[in-house]
């Protein structure tokens, strides 16, 4: 099977004009088809404030009313992806931005109020992912970059955590790639040690990470990512990579101390 | 050669929530291949207005500066192209929202100099309009909606005229397919009597307009519109529309009485 990158990055590129600027010099020279998928960083919450429409997060989920889908709309769908498009293009990428609803690409239902009602924010329903025009545009030749939006199938826009698309992109393209789903993060890996940068673990298996979420190696907002990267594995992704976005290239290389490895 | 409808739509129709839910249920009711390519309204001033960004026209044009393309670029590609796609989504039809950017569809470059910085304004470079990517869309069953940012190929998006794009898409996918181009806007046709709204004309000649532009009869925004529409069938395109977006189901199944015919 042809190998297909998916790779992921968060605010912490995005909000970061030196960083986007290499990270995008680093995708366009990537030869391997691949699609990119991007969270949404601080433009939303800024253009929020300016606003004057209150952010509300509750266990780093951001409540989207009314008002705050549209935001996070013209944000994520609008600015952020366009300019990162316009750029990839400029370097001689052939990009397509995309949100979940063009193309029905991922079908989401609006989450159900339980304790908290999150407002527009929607489960991906996964077995309804529209893989087939992914793979005829990735085919093409054509880059698809994803902005975390999608639609309810009732005419609603809804916000999808950017990490959770990325692994269901991968997971159902799976069956016809060799897929390996890259989260960019802040850190260069997995630390064994938390208080030692230079401790990346060039492999974890499930074992030793839930060993490490037992004595708190792994906390936080790792925490997901990781579980989520097991989930996609056995849900047939070949290889998950978490590292930096500053060294995509040496991980698309497969180049050895480069991201920590889950397969 | 196959049918292909180009449908343009402005504010008139999406700043009016009554007005655009018709129309998108006329839309998805249409089986001809079809391409929507829709303007602003007045979403972008608000939210420019909101932001403490001043608006600033020059013969009708919007002067982009750096503040201004970010706006344009989130609510004409962000929050009213994805609106318009997942509503349409809702009633069956397969829609997918781009810009000029994407897919490098409508290469652009920026509006030099000349007495006036009209600042990130785009004139498109109709002779590199990606048609072939477009047209395999079509063929696919899928409507691409079309919104009026474009890029300068150097990472600058650009905001272009949305008549203009219209026309250039129609152009460039003329020798693909019969193509008609409809241009919707306030009015029911081309009145022969600016002040009784019956006077609609069926059909209107190259002749006829010049001496109804001397004589006043065509003026202001009516002006480029009729002169674009003979540009684009001495272009190739086969027939262009102006009728009411209210209309456009009567319109496209070439119901006499609906809306002024250019051919």
């Amino acid at each position: 099977m042809k190998e297909l990158l998916i790779i992921k990055i968060g605010g912490n590129i995005i909000d970061d004009e030196h960083a986007l600027s290499a990270f995008l010099a680093d995708m366009a020279s990537i030869t391997t088809p691949k699609i990119l998928v991007h969270g949404g960083g601080k433009l939303a919450t800024e253009l929020s404030s300016k606003l004057g429409i209150e952010t509300k997060m509750v266990e780093g989920r951001r409540i989207t009313d009314e008002e705050t889908i549209k935001v996070v709309t013209m944000t994520y769908a609008g600015w952020i992806n366009k300019n990162i498009v316009a750029r990839l293009q400029a370097q001689g990428l052939t990009a397509l931005g995309l949100s979940g609803t063009d193309a029905n690409l991922i079908p989401a239902v609006k989450r159900p109020v339980a304790d908290i009602d999150y407002g527009w924010v929607g489960d991906i329903l996964t077995d309804k992912i529209n893989s087939a025009f992914l793979s005829k545009l990735i085919d093409d030749g054509i880059t698809p970059i994803v902005a975390p939006i999608a639609s309810d199938g009732q005419g609603h826009l809804l916000n999808v955590n950017a990490d959770t698309i990325a692994q269901s992109l991968a997971e159902a393209l799976s069956s016809m790639y060799d897929t390996t789903l890259v989260y960019c993060f802040e850190k260069k890996g997995l630390l064994s040690d938390v208080n030692d940068e230079s401790s990346v673990m060039t492999e974890v298996s499930q074992k030793d990470a839930e060993a490490m979420k037992a004595n708190g190696t792994i906390t936080k907002g790792m925490v997901p990512k990781i579980d989520n990267a097991f989930k996609a594995i056995s849900n047939g992704v070949k290889t998950v990579v978490i590292g930096h976005a500053g060294d995509i290239k040496q991980i698309t290389q497969k180049q050895k101390g480069y991201g920590t490895y889950i397969r």
